[in-house]
């Protein structure tokens, strides 16, 4: 029999082969579908087949969880990394079974997360979410810095166009959904033109608020962006020696070789020029 | 007469020529415009006009397109490449005639592809396209994640707001097209009103669904253009030594160059002082 | 007793901590949210304690700043920074007790403004309101192309539009603002199709001016952003001599020295040629 | 009396001073937003002021234009620049006498026009401007492209949705600002719910439309802006010695230097390890 991690190596070899990744996605998309649009009618046999497949990718993802838990060796090891964790909880959550608790909540959030196999299965869609889980801690800022402005705007809505429209602006909590929504340019000129007749001058809170949001939020999400993905770029392009970055980092280790070489040349030449 | 590289050469001299791409540009656009607008009076002679410099398009690209692939020397080395093929298509599709066909379904697609002419005339087009096409495995991965986002909330929608509102949260698919809508902002608070009087916090379903997508969508197309785009530029830099990547190149080259002269002067000294 | 700049690196060790932060950036946001949602019933007790402890965060923020003016020196000095002064003011306008001055509107104001110690208080917001603020200058120049785009628009608007709809096109001003609605996507069709039956072709009118404005705010908006960005990361790098900046900084260093080496060897060889 | 070059020279550190900046962006903005708010009622004196004011920098900004048409030399050079040319016509055209012409249409462009003179005094204008024209030939590509994702959907949209809805199908023409509003969100939804009662799957034209322009419009929108953006940024960097680029630049000169130096040197270290 092979040992766990010769057995690990195997089942890597075959989730990254791009036609069995083509058939897990293909597999777990349509039975997600299928879930929700039980009001079509779907011939008997595609449903009984989609099952069996369903729960052929599960027990393939579960065989493959306990065998990277088994060669990791030690429970704690093992549940040491997000993404074991992750793997673990989504297997074991698809296993339930569900037919009997049709009607329940919990039975009916549990295959909705199904869709999450999805994560445990593609790297690429764990590349993607590592990149959204980095940026997190700089977008908390940037709401803060959000919220401060929504806050200080949302109050003096609520101040001054309370009396005009109290469903729009009846308190500061209101006004703040209020603001989103202009945000999103929803329909914002009908609010406007309403506090306009009380408050003539009244859209310069509302260009001033517009123009303050949409350049702080692009500013913000591009930079976060941008960021992440440069250094990563850049990280990857020294490591591998391919690119710009790449060929800097090369420079940089030879220039120091030389250096070091010229160095003794130049010691070996103070010897010469000094001995005569 | 000429033999078929040098014919393919002249060809290609006509066609960079930027007079007769503009002429081009025009016909091709004009032609396909006057399909279009049949119900405006266009006097005869122009419709006329058009029609025998559109041919006459059709056949230069015709004769190009066959000389290309007599300078191939093979058929299976031609259709190899995806831009033969492409061009082939079109340009034989464009031949068919039409006028006899006025009515028949087919007849008329044909004709609105033959607008993909421009795409086989206009280099500038092919650049664009594949840069588009290249883009298409990492956005492949954007939409999957995209879609486990969207069918979570979808799911959550049908489960909790189903009675509210059938017609948009009825079941799964119909509530992913609900939030699809909500997403570009369409009288989006016009749903978000409607469930917010039954569950008064469910602004925190529709906030959390717009902030996800918008930061999801945004990080990866920018992501992506700029990936796609420095690579490019940066390959273009090295290549024709322009620029910062360019001159990293030119640095890469030539201090390789200094370290073997180096490697030779130390041999040389080291002689020297041990001749001594 | 501790001197100044002892009690100053203190206060800056309690500031850095994280949980500190954490618990700072709740109570000033809860209690900024509980001044606004005075309609909901919040529980006395609960009231009383968030009172108690934004006191005790405003305390805490005076007593270091006024440290941080101890430890300053000067008055002069202290003010002489924009920081200390916005840090200063907040915490003095923090300070007033609102509770006599309840329907003033003074008092409503300053009680809305202390939603501002967030950035008083927290190090990463002022960096993004640095960045900003850098921004401001090239950001004035863009504001006037747009204004002379949209002036120019909403002249020939004011001009051609008048007798269609005054209220939309009544005199420049009022173009300008329907203009900024329909570059905001807000129900723009439906001021087009008004227009249009006066004058078919006034769809060139729009078009043109939506994809003008789109193009240079998209640019700028980006340009801004990319150019601060690039800037601020290339010399975080070059000055920590991380990244690819800071390798490329490392060379620039080293090749100088390199080269003063070179020049000495190259004296030495040519002494030792001379000589013989 | 002062040559031409020197007058030339004095002007411009006029021009360069930021407070007589400031002074003529807000007059010519005053004035010209004054033309259009005739409406509102400015006192008399207010209105004779600007009016001076106005001319005076008109006046100026002559001085100087034919100062540096005479420091050119020949008329044949002054216009040679396109810059010059800009700033000659709309100098003239602001010195036309327009009272009398009140309401004739060309003397109201005329008026308009005189916003203009904002880009002929303020340098960083002509930058952004210059940026703006350099990216108007790849622009023209992408539109091409555009016009041929636009043309297709249009001609689709009229051949299946015709008898539908002839007002928003009727033609290739409609059917293309119709598509051009589901581009900007505009009530797509109506548009998708009429068609999709007809034909359910209606759905996966306008998603795969709203995709597709969407992400071919940002790709190209953000490629444009980032190339020019960063050439530019690169070429100053490299002219000026700062940042990276620059640095990169000094490498590759005093690497160069290097390397000759060091043929000398090898080429004297051969000699004397031959000539024993």
């Amino acid at each position: 029999m092979l040992s766990a991690p010769a057995l690990q190596q195997r089942f890597l070899s075959i989730r990254e082969n791009k036609v069995f990744e083509t058939f897990v996605i293909v597999v777990i998309v349509l039975s997600a579908i299928m879930i929700g649009a039980k009001t079509y009618a779907i011939p008997e046999p595609v449903v009984q087949a989609m099952k069996v497949l369903d729960l052929g990718i599960t027990l393939f993802f579960l065989v493959e969880v306990l065998i990277r838990l088994v060669a990791e060796g030690s429970l704690k090891a093992f549940f040491r990394k997000g993404w074991n964790v992750f793997d673990f909880v989504i297997v074991v959550a698809s296993l339930v079974p569900l037919e009997d608790s049709e009607t329940a909540l919990l039975g009916r959030l549990l295959r909705i997360f199904r869709v999450l196999r999805l994560v445990s299965i593609i790297p690429e869609l764990r590349v993607l979410l590592n990149a959204f889980v980095r940026a997190i801690p700089r977008m908390g800022y940037v709401s803060l810095l959000m919220f401060i402005i929504f806050y200080i705007y949302a109050a003096m809505g609520a101040m001054f166009f309370h009396q005009i429209n109290s469903e729009l602006w009846g308190n500061i909590t209101i006004s703040m959904l209020t603001l989103f929504r202009i945000a999103t340019f929803e329909d914002w000129t009908d609010v406007m033109y309403e506090t306009m007749a009380v408050y003539p001058l009244s859209w310069i809170f509302y260009l001033s608020f517009i123009f303050i949001v949409a350049f702080v939020f692009l500013n913000m999400m591009i930079g976060i962006v941008l960021e992440t993905l440069q250094r990563e770029h850049e990280r990857h392009d020294r490591e591998s020696g391919e690119g710009e970055a790449g060929e800097v980092h090369w420079l940089r280790e030879h220039v120091a070789a030389m250096e070091a070489k010229m160095t003794r040349m130049e010691q070996m030449l103070q010897d010469l020029h000094g001995r005569r």
